[in-house]
């Protein structure tokens, strides 16, 4: 381990902050330098949506560590800083901050560059290479201060994509009182992480606060003096078409991988668009690591590559590049676990593992089942509802969803068993921690469990 | 399997009831027959404390399933039905029923007899063989019937013994605002659940609100009118008495095993006091068998043995027993893991495995951890503070202790990785579940582990 290495770090969201934190702690000697693009030292991106509602008072108790808090700690963070090229041979990358062209040598580095949102193909949505005045996307502080301009103007939103962040700016901006609609291409919400018949129990619990419309594309905006007025609507399935007057559009249909640098250089890119890391988050070039948004991993059960779109796998794998490439070891599990959650009108919900799309069905075994949080004898039990599937030759535990009181703690407790492997019938004799006032005998999280068990033996 | 074998099953709690209807599920023709001492049907013990406040409005609440359920359900329950002899031999019962002598022939017998509260020496406690007026004990629906009567004279009462129990009648008595005092003979509140730096957190958010002797006995009792009037009180330390007058004297000072029925038909007693079983729930008697409080079993971890205390480790047992009485095959995990919860004075805690006091401190690292429920941006989040214990050698989780938000939750995600036998580096890396709003992008579970890995590496 050379003494005095510089470790150079692409992007400062939740993965280079965090990488460059590891790296720091791991060998203090360590030269850390994180070229950031954008304006703001790291802030959460999961926070935006809930500084519209004002939950969150203000954008800037978002940043998490400030110029300062690097420079103190022994990092520097260059902000306005867009790198365009990197050298691999004569190890350096050449980036511009504000006019000028800078060169930075590295010994080791970690891209971490995210993603960007993906703009759908909608007639006028763009005005000149830019989006439209009214419509947004959401991925960045700048993106929630144009909406703020937009909320004070106009009392009708629509947004497109059901799933986690469109939901969640739905909930914030119906908390202000914004009519909110929220159009969904596909025939369920959250397609790609909880089942048909979990996203059904959900869409009927929100669908009572807010419009829901699914199997519909948004075709064209109309506008009026420069400004979105008014949305045409197809429904996929039966063609028929709607308008729908809007004062702003918000685009929540998911990101791609920001890999133009990595590419350039050769990085492995994989099918879902994300860089190829191993365990150590190194990619196919040495020395160089990669972290977060703009990388694809395992699957812990499936094996099956998924692009990485959670930023608490992204601050993991920032955990693991940071420590290696400060001379550490330090290894991802075999895969990730996706476990996700949210909280959205009031609800909840949270899974971890594949949803059956990924999954043969005939290799599988699910159960579903409806519970309560507490005793049926103790006053203000919160209903739960769980799935999960198991693994039909090996009986193991592949992924679970649920949506209720603690979903997430819940899911927790899966996500334990899938990383240790464990079997129905192991998991369904765990001993829930019981009292009348916190939770029931047996909880639910083995109930249902037991029921995948009598079908593990008739199958 | 004989077609049509008959249970005989003694006792009508958690455990007898479960076994029952676990054993008539594993098999239909199986002749199911309790034989209850009490004159009530299956009811909540742990729900008792909670009608005293009136949280749970009224005693027969706690009913869980009556005997018209366990008719319809194909079992005979009778109840006021006092089990004076097991004849192992003839394979019968000989019960007292109000005041008729009865036999019962059984092929399978399972002992569910529960345990009595142990009642302390106090001086004049008793009076004929009976608790003085004013002095209950807290075990039975018509305990907490006497206690009611005494709650419309009395305003001041003291609690003996700050356990789960003894802290859950003090919160439900201070509730409806009466005075409470507990007195707790040794130094530390909660002494075989929580270890002592634990256990100082969760002191010094509830003796805000109630007073805790500690490190003292109460030594006698003084009468007024045949009546509890004051009690006279020792600390063991100082030995300094103290006065204190109280309208009545609650004891929960633990129970001990009710195993008269089971030592005298030759049952293995083990060192706990409790019936030994098996991993099937089998005595050493053949076609007997013995679950809940009357019983011991393995500690998971320690392989010491520890007597049952817990309802959810009795319904465990119980449907273990019942599945095998009845033809079945299904084994207890190789130990307890003692999860256990409770929340009083708004406060959550929750523990799985041994404390300290059951560990040899140089071969175990431990871990303390405050952290917060939500990410430190967004408002709301509640503290929880967590403590991990781990085996030096191995790495393994031993057991771990929470108090505050979702201390039951958290807890249980640590009782899967000891079930399953995970190790600190490989949980410290598990993928919680993370969403502003829900939970923060590390949550503390793993956040401690961390802790403890760093200190094992240092070993």
């Amino acid at each position: 381990l050379n003494q005095e290495q510089k470790i150079v770090i692409i992007g400062c969201g939740a993965g280079g902050g965090t990488a460059a934190q590891f790296a720091k702690k791991q060998h203090r000697k360590s030269k850390i330098l994180i070229l950031e693009k954008g304006k703001y030292p790291q802030y959460s991106k999961c926070g935006l949506p809930y500084v519209l509602s004002g939950v969150i008072p203000k954008l800037s108790d978002l940043f998490e560590f400030s110029e300062e808090w690097f420079k103190k700690a022994g990092i520097t963070l260059s902000t306005n800083t867009l790198v365009d090229k990197i050298d691999v041979n004569k190890k350096k990358v050449i980036a511009k901050k504000d006019d000028e062209i800078i060169e930075e040598s590295y010994d080791l580095l970690i891209i971490s560059t995210g993603s960007k949102p993906f703009i759908p193909p909608i007639k006028n949505i763009f005005l000149k290479d830019k989006l439209i005045d009214g419509v947004f996307s959401i991925r960045t502080i700048d993106d929630i201060k144009k909406i703020q301009n937009s909320v004070k103007k106009g009392k009708r939103a629509v947004v497109i994509g059901a799933g986690f962040i469109g939901l969640e700016i739905a909930d914030n901006l119906n908390k202000i009182g914004i009519n909110v609609k929220v159009v969904e291409a596909l025939p369920q919400i959250l397609l790609t992480t909880f089942d048909e018949d979990m996203s059904k129990i959900i869409y009927n619990k929100i669908s009572e606060k807010i419009d829901i419309i699914l199997n519909s594309t948004v075709t064209k905006i109309e506008t009026k003096n420069g400004k979105i007025n008014q949305l045409l609507i197809k429904n996929n399935k039966t063609n028929i078409e709607q308008k729908i007057i809007t004062d702003f559009l918000i685009l929540a249909v998911g990101c791609r991988p920001e890999v133009s640098l990595a590419k350039n250089i050769g990085c492995k890119i994989g099918k879902t668009g994300g860089i190829i890391v191993n365990e150590k988050c190194e990619t196919n070039i040495k020395n160089i690591y990669a972290v977060g948004d703009c990388t694809e991993f395992l699957d812990f059960v499936t094996k099956r590559p998924v692009q990485i779109g959670l930023g608490s796998i992204a601050v993991r794998q920032a955990i693991t590049a940071g420590i290696n490439a400060s001379g550490g070891n330090y290894l991802m599990p075999k895969g990730v676990l996706q476990t996700r959650t949210s909280k959205f009108f009031g609800l909840e919900i949270a899974g971890v593992g594949p949803t059956m799309d990924f999954l043969i069905s005939d290799k599988i075994v699910t159960a579903t089942f409806k519970g309560f949080s507490l005793p049926p004898y103790f006053p203000g039990g919160k209903p739960i509802s769980l799935k999960v599937i198991a693994d039909k030759k090996s009986g193991k535990i592949i992924s679970a969803q649920a949506v209720g009181n603690n979903a997430a703690q819940r899911i927790n407790s899966f996500a334990t068993a899938i990383l240790a492997e464990m079997t129905i019938e192991d998991f369904k004799k765990l001993e829930t921690a019981y009292s009348p006032a916190v939770a029931p005998t047996i909880d639910i999280v083995t109930i249902v469990c037991d029921i995948i068990s009598k079908k593990l033996k008739i199958k």
